[in-house]
Formats: C-alpha cells, structure tokens, sequence
C-alpha cells in the first residue's frame, strides 16, 4: 500500500509532498483508497461532504466503528502526517478480517478531504462539513491563491458541491471513530514508547492578518513619506513571537503574501497569518489580543479563519490500559478526530512515534517497527470497540 | 498612441499594469511599437540583445541622436513609468519632421528591453546587454519565480538568445541617447515646474537575502525548539530600516518569499530582496554592510543581484538653459539612461512633474499638459542635438 502512495505529489527537489485538496494530486490519492476498497471487496461511498468511506459490514444496520485519517498535506509535508492512519486503517481491517472472529460491529475506513486547509485556508474541512461545523455557503466561497472557490475546485473533481451540509445519514454511521497519527513532537521518543493514546487536542486557531501600506519607488520615495506594508509585518511577526511567550502559548506567522511583491517597490498590502495555539482558550485569547493590537497601531486588522475548541478524548486511560498502559499526551496539533469529538461523536487517537519530533517537513518520520506497533495498536483497540 | 498603449498588460482590479519581460504582454508592446514604425514608415532593427530600434536616417552613416525607453513595468506599475518616454519619442521625432528643415543627424527611437528587471532580478537587462555590462552567460542562466530561463523566455518569444553579448554596432549608431520620464519624486511639484533636466543617477544596487529555518509544525514544536525563517526575516527587514536612518540612505525590502509558505507550518526558508540607494556609494555599502551583519547572525547570507555606480549626465546644465533654465535634478532612481552614460555613451535625462510623486504604483500619474511640456522640451533638446 505504502509503496504506491509514496510517489503522489512529491517534490523531486525536497522529498517532501504538495498534496492540496482537489487537485490532480488529490485525485491520485482518491482513486489509490478507491483502489485499496476495491481489492478487499468493499464498496467506496461518499457522504455529502466528497468524504470517502468504504465500510465492511453494514454500518445502517448498526453503527460501527471508523478506522481512518486523511491523505492531504501541507506544502512541503511529510509522508507519514494523514497517509499513516488511513493506510494502518485498511492494515488493521485486514488483520481483523484474517482473524476468523468476524466483529461484531461493521468497520469502516474513512478519508477526510482537506484536513490540512493548505489550500483554502480552513482546516478540517471536510469533517467540519460532515459534521455541520462549516456552513456550506462559506465553505463554497472559500478561495484559494489563484481565486477559484472550493466550489469550483470540488466540481472540477467531479463531486457537486450542491449537496454541502451537515450529513446525518453518515454520522449516525459511527459508533467510533480511531484516528491513528505520527506524533508531531517528541512525547513517546523522550518516554522511550512506540504507541501512545491521545487525551486531548488543545485549542487552537487561525487568523489572517491584513497590513495596509502605499505602493511607491524604492529609490525615490523619503523614509519619512513611506507606509511600508512589509515594514509593518515585520513588526507585527516580531508582537506575535513575544505574545506567545507572554502568554506561554505557541504563535506562528507560516504564510505571508505581499503586494506587489517586486523588489524596487515598497508593498503596498502584507497578509500574514496566525496560527495561536495553548492549552487553555485563554491563552490564546490573550495572544491573539495582544497581535491584534499591535496590528491596530499600524492600521492592520485580524479576521479569524478558524477556530477548535479544546477538545477530551473521553476513553484515552481505559483504552491505553488495553495498550500495556501506553502513555496518555494531548496535543497541540489539531486534527478530524477532534472536529468529531467536538461534535459529539465518540472519538480517539492513537500516536506513533517521530523520532525527531519533526512534522509538516519532509523531514518528518516514522520507523516500520514503531508504525507496525501501530498497527498492532489500532487492531487491539478496534476490536474491543466492535466486539 | 496611447490609447493603443494602455490596455496591454492592464490588471482590472488594481488599474495597475504587469509588463514583464518576454512575455505575452511584452510581445504585444513590442508589436505595438513595430506598428508605430511602420505607421511612420521605419524599419525596426533588433540589435544582439532584442532591444527594438526604429531609425528615421541612417545611423551608419553618421551616428544618430536616440529618444527612448522602455515599455514593462514593474508588478502593478504606473502607466507613465517608461512608456512615456517611448510615445513622447515618436511624437518628437513627428514634430521634427513635420517642421520642415530636416535635422542633419539620423534621429532613432528605442524600447529598451527589461528595464525594470521584475521578472528575472536585473533591472535595465536590455541596456546592460547591449553596453557588455551584464555578461551574456549570466544572462542567459537567470532565472523566474517559476525556474524559467532568461534564454528560455527570450527563445520563447521568437528571439535567439545565442548573441547576447556587447553590441558595438548598435552603440556606434547612438551619438546621445534622451530618455525622457515621469518624475519618481514630488521636486517638480515641490518646485512648480513641469519639466526638469537630470543632473545624475544615485548609486544603487539589489541583494538577495537568504534566511535558513527548519520547518516543523507549527502546532507541537516548542518556541524554544523553533528555527523560524519568518522571525529571522523580520528580525533583517527592520535591522534594513535601522541601518538606512543610521546611514542617510534608502532601503526597502519589497520582495518576500517564504517556503513553504504553509499557515500551519513553520517556515524552512525565507528570501528578502533589499534594494538600496544613497547619494554615495559608501552610504550604500554602509547599509548593506549593517544588513549583512544583522543576516549573519541569523545565519543568513546577503547576495548582490546588481550594483549601478552613481552616474552624472554630463551636459544637464547646457540642456536646462535650452529650457527655460528648467530645474537641474538628480534621482536615486536607475535607468537605462544611466547604463549607457556609465558605458561612456553621452545620455540626457528630462523628467515631467508626477503631482503625487508616487511611481510604481497604479496612482503614479502625470497630467497631459505636462506630458505635452515634456514633448517640447524633448523636441528642443533633440532638435540641438541633431543640428
């Protein structure tokens, strides 16, 4: 399975992966699950949100539990970040599958379109779509650099975005969802374990931030006559790092565009945005209060993209008692089994380890033992739940 | 000629232009110039670099006086920014013929290639060619956002890049070269003139700025883990403030690139071009010196991408008594102006009153009676020169 995944939009330079929603490269990786369904004989099945599922057993009969994750990435990601649970997923139904004892409950394989938001700047968006967390008219106006809205992209990839909206019919289909993820820091390699069982998905959000300035000749124009918009970003990026540190929170400034992006004239606009996480919402609050501020001295404003509450994993000690007491971490990454959870719908997590703690870079990792670990995992967990 | 002239290359939104070497839009004002050739009945000639020269006499007979410009622009740029000294040629060279008495000298006119140097970093590409002081091998290696080639482009476009390199016979046709330009400054206004002579050409040059991170995800990695290429950028771009107060200079960082540029993602990578300017070289150095030591302690690395030597035109005072004794200025602005004086090649500049002062801009603007003022004064200046 692996093996066939790994080519889809990779960069030949870096070796790390371009893989936005509806494009070319994720319709490679649509078709690879589509093809991975097939050879076990299941049927693939979309919910209104272009989420694909491919269930053994009959989930409307009664609700079973969903094994998955997603296939998009970052730009410039690694191959481990989404790729990893839904490819443990369909390992782990087979296991369960040669095991004789057919479960009790259905098994589903799921994988959520758009997790990443790399593209139209909301993460999680097809399960926030499952789940009702995204409107549909906003997601449909989404657009990306070029200006084309998720609704164009979608239909471009065959999928109508007519049918958008929360999808009660799928979600009645979950009695559990397992995420299985690379740890995307250094929890299990300083404990020295290879699986760990996620407690929480601390609060987090994005934020853009808009920086006016007034375009003119950079080899004419006064100091004194300039209103630099990169000048004012600069500064704006220098007010987040030290509100994050005020407020013992993480800020980080990953994506910047400027206007008119020529070397001989002074910017005349700077995006930048925000990306605030800590373990309260205060914190954050705090952080995105004091940007916002220092933001507002230069005639700057922030608008909120998106926003995840802290979210409890309610079964994270029972499960990892059925794991040789695995170890119990929260994370700051956000991720769709936190949109679940946030929703109501049962949900867990399991980690793999990263030996460097690396993620979102091609440098981000996993050894075979650990992710066979994993594997062994999410089949011992999935099992207790279908029984 | 300038209603033909301004909807090329026209963004809808901003009312600014993106004219960029060697492109579709570059290709059409290239046409656009043939057409007011063969309108006026001259054979346009290529010289090695792709510059477009329209001869009225023979230049090799007798070297000729040259009134010119240059057409691209920077990304959304002012209408008046080159194009006005290419259309106020044609309509001098109109009125010098039109008067009867033909002058003794061969008159040309020329659109001068990739001035502003937008889209492959040089700016004046066409007129560094055509003098030897962008060596060909160079040229042709550079490079676009998109990994495109300078020869690439130019092959694209219909032209062999195989004989760029000093053109010495188009130089010996130029006796003196007039470039006429819209103001990049409010002296004019300031002073209550619409034309001025110019005196001379500031140093200036353009470095590439190279700011190394580590990416990792921007949700789990610790601050004090981080190595973030944004923070580093921030950190040189106020540093390039700083130093040109410090120095009396000019300095902007007005172009920016993040990899990956990912909101969630903590950035690997970050290119800052600065532009800097003073009256003096050693201002100039004094800036780049103070930003390269800033750089450097971010392990970053400063690489000079063009260096123009300040550049007096020789005769601006003798020409302003033409004028009515029209002001005398300098300019920290390049042009191609300045290539050929520095190559040894007699050059004049007149400026027309710009209200605002503000270029590269789409609010960069000249009033028609000053654009007709500048015609005069061009005609005069050419008419004395040609005698």
């Amino acid at each position: 399975m692996w093996a066939d995944l790994t080519p889809i939009g990779r960069d030949g330079r870096s070796g790390g992966y371009r893989r936005f929603a509806w494009t070319r490269e994720d319709a490679a990786l649509r078709e690879w699950f589509a093809g991975e369904a097939s050879a076990r004989r299941l049927d693939v099945t979309l919910d209104r949100a272009g989420n694909q599922w491919a269930w053994h057993g009959d989930p409307d009969a009664r609700p079973g539990v969903v094994i998955g994750s997603h296939l998009d990435s970052v730009p410039d990601g690694g191959a481990f970040d989404g790729p990893l649970g839904v490819v443990s997923g369909f390992a782990a139904l087979d296991v369960l599958r040669a095991a004789g004892t057919p479960p009790a409950r259905p098994i589903g394989v799921v994988n959520f379109g758009d997790e990443e938001g790399a593209r139209f700047g909301v993460a999680c968006a097809g399960s926030r779509l499952l789940t009702g967390g995204l409107a549909p008219d906003r997601a449909r106006a989404l657009t990306d650099a070029d200006g084309t809205t998720y609704a164009e992209a979608m239909h471009a990839s065959g999928i109508a975005p007519d049918h958008l909206g929360r999808d009660d019919e799928a979600v009645r289909r979950i009695a559990t969802y397992v995420e299985l993820h690379v740890e995307q820091g250094r929890g299990l390699t300083d404990l020295d374990r290879p699986v760990a069982v996620g407690s929480a998905i601390r609060p987090h959000g994005r934020w853009r931030i808009d920086l006016p300035g007034e375009a003119n000749h950079a080899g004419t124009t006064l100091l004194g006559d300039r209103r630099d918009a990169v000048l004012a970003a600069a500064e704006v990026v220098l007010a987040a790092r030290a509100a994050a540190q005020r407020h013992n929170a993480l800020a980080t400034c990953g994506k910047v565009q400027v206007e008119p992006n020529g070397v001989n004239a002074i910017a005349s606009h700077v995006r930048v945005w925000l990306d605030a996480r800590a373990v309260t919402d205060e914190q954050v609050h705090a952080v995105v209060a004091d940007v916002r501020a220092a933001a507002a001295t230069l005639g700057g404003t922030l608008t909120q993209e998106s926003w995840s509450d802290a979210t409890a994993f309610a079964d994270a000690h029972r499960v990892a008692a059925l794991l040789d007491d695995a170890p119990v971490l929260d994370t700051g990454a956000g991720h769709d089994a936190g949109i679940l959870a946030a929703a109501g719908i049962p949900a867990l997590m399991l980690f793999v380890r990263n030996p460097t703690g690396v993620s979102h870079s091609p440098a981000e990792h996993a050894e075979r033992d650990d992710c066979l670990a994993g594997v062994d995992a999410l089949t011992t967990v999935v099992a207790s739940l279908a029984r």
